[in-house]
Formats: structure tokens, sequence, C-alpha cells
């Protein structure tokens, strides 16, 4: 029998983990509070189901799949018989302590829980509640069905067993876990951004660089090995004994880069301004809406290579 | 005419640039101090050729595009006529300061001369030379043929026309320059690659996730978008408003994670010993040179997946 998953709060990204559990093969139950939101949220799976297979990205017929989700009327409803559900609301610590709240009440004794949280730890929200155990964040990068990437992060009472679980759950689904073992400011993905954005603004910022090439050295260069592997396997490879070998190499180099960006200076409303304007020179502000389109085709256009290129 | 390039340093690196240009059209020479090393250079290009063709990413014969190439017998001959030299000799500050003085004693009045050097300035081995305002870095990333970035660094004395004429000849010949105004230490490219290394280890050395983890919070998300657009490409299309949007929206985030990264340690020796032991458990080092070479394989898959995705 299939698996019954819950998705609670079927906002843009709830949505997108609905399909992700359906084109599984999962049984998905969709719940918002909002009244008619999860309806909504269903004509958004129906869509995107639409998109996949336009790009041979779903096994099964799209109506197959979304005949394999429904929408629960009750949270209760939704959880029932549930073995994960996966909560998508609103990125504010009251408004999910309250969210978990109401999932405790009426949780059943098996049904673990993950939250899309992108930066709120769990302990800050699963406290108060008897599931605590259970409970964990499991973050994932919009969309979930191109970016396969989940950042599962346990809070100080999240069982061990719940992480194992929710693992093994997300790479029965094709996700590609990653397992943190304690909370930290922005988990993994965000600091890796976070860190190469603050160099990419200060060497805008220092004129050695428009935005517009700082961009093509990522896109034309280093972005080329990492769409399929990270940045250990990168350096692993790229010295002739490995890893060790690379960072006694170049160790001191990248230390004396390091030493010289220090300061991380506020990105402030000049720079800002300054970032902006090449920006939109480069694209027009009424022309972002297409542009974001253009990146979800040549997502799944990767996504369908990469697939291809894994299985050959 | 076609345009003729010297190849000066007939490696791994040379060798690549020769594909490049001679791919684009133009007449190359390679020429390699070393007997015999300009003919080994040859026979790399030849193979790279034939692979290159596998994967669709040559418009002409394999055979065709190496008659292009020939041997020159001594650095005049390969410099005669040409609009371009490439330098790719060995990275070390006197060996460059020699090769530049050779090339100075013989180098025509309107040959410009870029260097592949990935770290030295050009300040650092162009100041003694008459013809040092025609002189710059031009960085590669191995192979230039599949990944097309090349950052062009001026020394304080490279005219501006220099600069022009070598960004223009890089964008002809199909690759995708990027322009520092001065020299700094890393340039873009080691630099962005430097910052998200240093929290690569960090992370791993916190004990907050393994090194596998941090890998595929790369390869399985950021990298996907990273593959076709640069990092404020990805969040000017991340927030409704564009890039001040989202600065303003998630700026404090990235401060706060970066006020925490601070402290810039040194990959000691038993980090690097436990980064190497998690390698070798994922890819025993006897299987380093076929993992180089599926990553040869895969970064064609790719050049050829990005040029279609381009072209539709």
């Amino acid at each position: 029998m299939a698996e019954k998953i819950a998705i609670i709060g079927t906002g843009l990204v709830g949505s997108g983990w609905a399909v992700v559990f359906a084109r599984a093969g999962c049984d998905v139950a969709m719940y918002d509070a909002a009244p008619g939101g999860a309806e909504q949220g269903r004509e958004v799976v129906a869509q995107q189901l639409n998109d996949l297979a336009a790009y041979g990205l779903v096994e099964d017929e799209p109506s197959a799949i979304l005949a394999r989700v429904s929408v629960a009327t009750t949270l209760k409803e939704a959880l029932d018989g549930a073995v994960y559900a996966q909560e998508s609301t609103f990125e504010r610590t009251d408004v999910k302590r309250e969210v978990f709240s109401a999932i405790d009440a009426v949780i059943g004794p098996d049904t673990l829980v993950g939250s899309s949280s992108s930066g709120i730890p769990a302990s800050a929200y699963t406290d108060h509640v008897a599931c605590k155990a259970r409970c964990l964040v499991a973050h994932p990068v919009n969309p979930p069905s191109l970016a396969p990437v989940v950042e599962l992060v346990p809070a100080p009472w999240t069982a061990p067993e719940t992480v194992k679980a929710v693992r093994a759950l997300m790479e029965r689904v094709g996700q590609a876990p990653v397992e943190m073992t304690r909370e930290i400011e922005g988990f993994i993905l965000n600091r890796l951004q976070g860190v190469l954005l603050m160099e990419a603004w200060r060497l805008v910022e220092a004129g050695l660089a428009t935005a517009e090439d700082v961009d093509k050295t990522v896109s034309k260069g280093l972005g080329l090995r990492w769409a399929f592997m990270g940045p250990f396997e990168t350096i692993d490879l790229n010295a002739p004994g490995g890893v060790a070998d690379y960072a006694r190499r170049l160790g001191p180099l990248y230390h004396s880069i390091a030493a010289s960006t220090d300061e991380h200076r506020v990105w402030d409303e000049a720079l800002i301004g300054a970032v902006e304007a090449q920006r939109r020179e480069v694209l027009p502000a009424s022309d972002l809406a297409t542009r974001r389109a253009w990146r979800d085709r040549r997502l799944m256009a990767l996504a369908r290579h990469l697939k291809n290129a894994e299985a050959s």
C-alpha cells in the first residue's frame, strides 16, 4: 500500500512538496487553514506536473499522479494515517508555534513532521509540543521537484530515529537529503550561498568587476562543475593526490584570500542601488517575470540532462 | 584571412587554449622551450578535438581543425604575425619573468600577450619588458574548451586598448571574458571558490555535516542554478522586486551568517586528514583517475546540454 503524506500549508513550497511525494507514488493529502487554499494548491500541482511531463521528468501520466493528491478539509483528516507531514506555513516563529500546537493536538503516534523552514530552527517552535521528538527541519530548495536537496536539521530533542526515518523517506522519493548534526543559522545551503554572495557584493563594491562579470565567472566557470559534483569532490579531483594534496598545495592561497575578506560590511543602500542599476540595465524590471519563466524552463532542461547523464 | 595565435608553453593548459582558438578558425602556432614539447601538445590537441567531436562540440571535422595547428620551432616563428599570444608556462614568478623577457626580444609591434597565470598578477613579471602595455593576465578554467570563462586582469601599465582587444578576441572565439579593473589576489574565480571552500571546511571541522553532505548541498541544490546563471541573477529572480528587494529582505540573514564565520582558521593536518579519510571512503585513491575521466565526460555532456539550451 502507498505511504500517505500530509502537506500542511499549500502555498508554492507546499505544492512543490506535493508534486515530489505524489510523483514518487505516495498518497498525498493537502491541507491549508485558509479556505480554498488546498484546492488552489492542488491546481498548482496539476500545472507543475504538466510542465514536468513536457520535460520527461515524470514516469506516470500527470493525471494518474494528480489522482493521488487529495484535499483534506481538516488538519486531523490530513494527518490521519500519514507516515510523514511536511509543514510549509508562513516563515514566522509565532505562526509556526501555533501550527505545531494544532498538529500536536491531532497527530497519531507514528507520524513524523518536517518543517520547510528556510531559517528558523525547529527548537524555536517545537519545544512545547508532546510530539517534539518526531519533529525536525526538512528545508527544500524551490522547486523541490527540480532541485532535490533537502536539509535535515534536528532540534536538540529530535530523536535520532526521526532523522534516520525522514532521510530514508526522502531518498525513497528521489530527493537528496543532507544531514546536519545540530542547528546552526542558515543551515548548510544558505551559509555556503551567503559567503559567496558576501564576496560577490564586496568585489562589486570595491569596483573590481561588474555584477554581470561576477555572474559570468560562476555561470561560465565555477558553476559548471558544481552542477554535478560538490566543492570537495571538485578539489579532490583537481590535485594528483586528491583532497589532502590539494589542501596542502592551495591552502595557503585560500587562507590569504580569506584573511583579506574579514570585513563583512553591510550591503548599504548606495551599494544595493548600484547593483540594482546594473541588473536593471541587463534586465528591465518589466522583464523579471519572463526571465523567471525562462529560468524554470532552463532548470527543467538541466534536470532532464542530469537525469539522463546519471543514467548513462 | 584567419587570425594567427601563438601558444607559448604547450602543457595541458596551453594545449587546451590551442583547441579553443583552432576550433574557432584561427591559425595556431604552438611553441614550447622543451624539445618535443610542442609536438606532444599537438597530440593532446588532436585527442581533445576527437573527444569534443564525439559530444558534438565542434563545428568542423577534427582533422580540419587540427590542420590549423602548427608546431613552431622557435619563439620568434610562433610570434611572427600573431595578433595574440597565450603564455601558459610554469606558474612561478622567475620562470614567467624569463619567458616575458624572451617574448619581448622578438615580439612584433601589434601582438598582445595574455598569461594563463592562475594566481600571480602580471605586474610581477612584466614590469621590465618594453611590450608591457600589451600584456595582461588571461586566466582560464581547465579545460577552456569546456569552461569558457576567462579572467582578464590588467597590470597597472596594461593599456585599456589591450584589455578591450583581448576581450573582443575572446568573445570572437566563443569564450566568456570577465574583466577586473585592477589586480587582486585570487582574481574573481578563486576568491569566490575560496570563500565557499573556507565555509565548507569549517562546517566539516565543526562536526555539523560530512564532506559528502556538504557536496550534495551544492551538486543537488545551489549548483543547479549556478550552471546557467550567476549569483546576482539568481537572487535578482528570487525576490518579487529584484535584487534590491532581495538584499533588503535577506541581507540581515547573510550578514549574521558572515559575522559568525570571521574566524578563518588554517586547514590543519588533523582536519585535512579527516576530510581525506571521508573522501577515500567514498572514492578510493586507486579510482581517482577513473573518476577524473568521468568528470570530463560529464563536463562535455553538460557543455553540449548548455549549448543546445542556449540555442533553443
